[in-house]
C-alpha cells in the first residue's frame, strides 16, 4: 500500500535567507523528516510547486486536483501552506472518489527547530492510513472533513465549523 | 471524545545527566511535546511510572491493565519504552474490549533534538482516533496489532511477524 | 569584573510570528542563551532597543554611545543587527577611551535552531575579557578593529578592509 | 595565523547510540559546529583520539604534549572531556613555551540540540586568538590558568582555587 504524498510548498517548507533575512523556498523537507521520524511507510514523494499558499491560483488547484486523480495510488497526503488549506480541500471533494487524501501543513517552518510540522506529518500519515474514503484536513493532531473546517487566524487554529 | 494517555517512560522521555553522564528520568515531556505540536486534541496525561522497559515487571504491566480498564475514556495512548513494548501490548490484548488502545515510543530521547518522538506522537494520537478497537504498535509511522509485530533490534525498526 | 552586555536587536533576536509569518522583535533571548552556555561570567544585561539595525537611527547611536559612557564597567559587549554594526562601532570608536567594546550579532536568529549566535556571544565574552581597550566587532570567531572591517553583503561574512 | 585544534573526545563528541541506549563516539562534530558558527577562523583540525576523559593514560598525554611541540602552529585549541580537563592542562604547562593553548570541552553533547559545546567553542577560538601565551582552560565563558582552575564536580562548573 504506497502512500502519494504531494509537496504544494507552505510554511512547512520554508527557510531563512541569511543573506537578506526573508523567507523563501529552496528544497522541500519531506524526506530529511521522514528519516528522522524513522518512517518505515512507503511514500512516493512528488513536488507539484513550492509556493506560499496565498498565491495559490485557481490553475494550480487544478494541477493538484488532475495530480490526485492519475496517481494509481489511492492513499494521498498533500503539504500544504495553512492560509487556504480548507480552499484547496473544497476544491478537490467530490472529484476523486475512492481515494482517502489528507491535506497537512505546519504553522512554523520545519527548520525552524521548534516546528509543528514534524507532529503533523506523523498525524497526516497516520490518518491517511486509518480513515475512509473522503477529502480531509489534519492540523493540531485532529482530523476534520473537508466541508467542517476553517483556519481561526487570531488563534492559528483549525476548527470545526459546527 | 476524550483521548487518556498513560506515561509508563521509556526513551522517550530520558534526558541526559550532565553531572554524571548518565541517562535518567525526570518528567514527561509529553505536555511540552503537545504544545510544540499544536496540539488541540483534548488529552488527560497521567503517569504510570517512568521506567526503562527492560525494567519492566509482570506487576506494572497489570497496574497498566488495570488503569486502562477504569479509564472511562475508550481511546487510549501509552508512552512506553520500545524494547518490551510488544509484551505490554500482549499483555492489555483481550482483556480490555471496546476500546482502541495504541503504544508508541521513541528511538531517541525527545531532549536530544534529533527524536522520532514528536512523529510517533502525532502518529499514535492520529492512530488512537481513527481506528477500530483493539489494542496497537505505532511505531516507524506505521500501525500494527498487537499479535503480528516485533522489534527489530538489529535495526531498530518494528515489523509485521508474517 | 562585571561586564556590561547591551541589547539593541538584530537578527539575534528576531523570532517567526506564526499567525501572519512575519519575523518581529519580542524580548531579548540573551539570559537563555547564557544559561544554555553554562556562562559563569559576571554580566549585566540591558536592553536598549530592539530594532533592525537598517532602521538604527543617529539618535539611536547616540544613545548607545551615551550608555557606553555612563556605565562603570570597562568591559562591555553589544548585541546588534549585522548590516550596520560596523556603523556604530566607528560612531562610538575615540569617544569612549579607556574601555573595551565589542560589538557582535548573528546571520541567523537564534530561535531557529541553526543559529551562529551561541558561537558568537561565545567569542564576544571571551574578546572583551582579553582584548585591550578598544572598540572591534566580533564575527565569524574573528575579531576586528573598527576601522579595519566590513561586511560583504554578498557572502554575509565579516572582511578586513586591507 | 593558522589555529590548530586538537580533538581528544570528550563529552563534547558522544553520540546516542539508538539500537543500545548507549552513548559512544564516532566522528568528531567539530566541522559542523564551525560551520554553524560561520567560522572563517583558519583552523586546521586533528583528531588525537576520541575517548572519555576518565579513561586518558599518561601515555595519551604524553602524546597531546608531543602533539603541541611538534605543530607549526603557536595557538592551540584542545577539546577534551571535562572531568580531567585540568590535569591534561597540568601535564603540558612548562614544557610548551611561546604558545597559546586553551583546553576546552562541554557539558552537555553537541548533538543533543542544548549544548554548551557551541557557546564554548566560540570562546575558546577567541580566548586562543586573544590571550598571552601559556596553558589555560576556556569553561563557562571564562578562562583560567592552568593553575588555578578546578571542575567543581558537585555543580559542573570550573572556578578558580584561590
Amino acid at each position: 500500500m504506497m502512500i502519494r504524498i504531494f509537496v504544494t510548498g507552505g510554511t512547512f517548507d520554508k527557510e531563512y535567507n541569511e543573506l537578506n533575512g526573508e523567507l523563501f523556498f529552496k528544497d522541500t523537507h519531506l524526506p530529511e523528516m521522514l528519516r528522522l521520524g524513522r518512517s518505515r511507510v512507503d511514500v512516493d514523494i512528488k513536488t507539484l510547486m513550492m509556493i506560499d499558499s496565498l498565491q495559490m491560483t485557481d490553475d494550480d488547484r487544478e494541477m493538484i486536483a488532475q495530480n490526485c486523480i492519475e496517481t494509481p495510488s489511492d492513499k494521498i497526503v498533500i503539504t500544504h501552506g495553512t492560509d487556504t488549506m480548507v480552499e484547496t480541500a473544497k476544491k478537490l471533494a467530490g472529484r476523486i472518489p475512492n481515494k482517502t487524501i489528507v491535506l497537512t501543513g505546519a504553522m512554523i517552518p520545519y527548520k525552524f527547530g521548534s516546528s509543528d510540522g514534524l507532529f503533523n506529518l506523523g498525524s497526516a500519515l497516520a490518518f491517511v492510513q486509518a480513515l475512509p474514503t473522503g477529502v480531509y484536513v489534519a492540523m493540531n493532531g485532529r482530523w476534520f472533513n473537508w466541508d467542517n473546517v476553517w483556519k481561526n487566524r487570531e488563534t492559528g487554529r483549525f476548527e470545526e465549523l459546527r
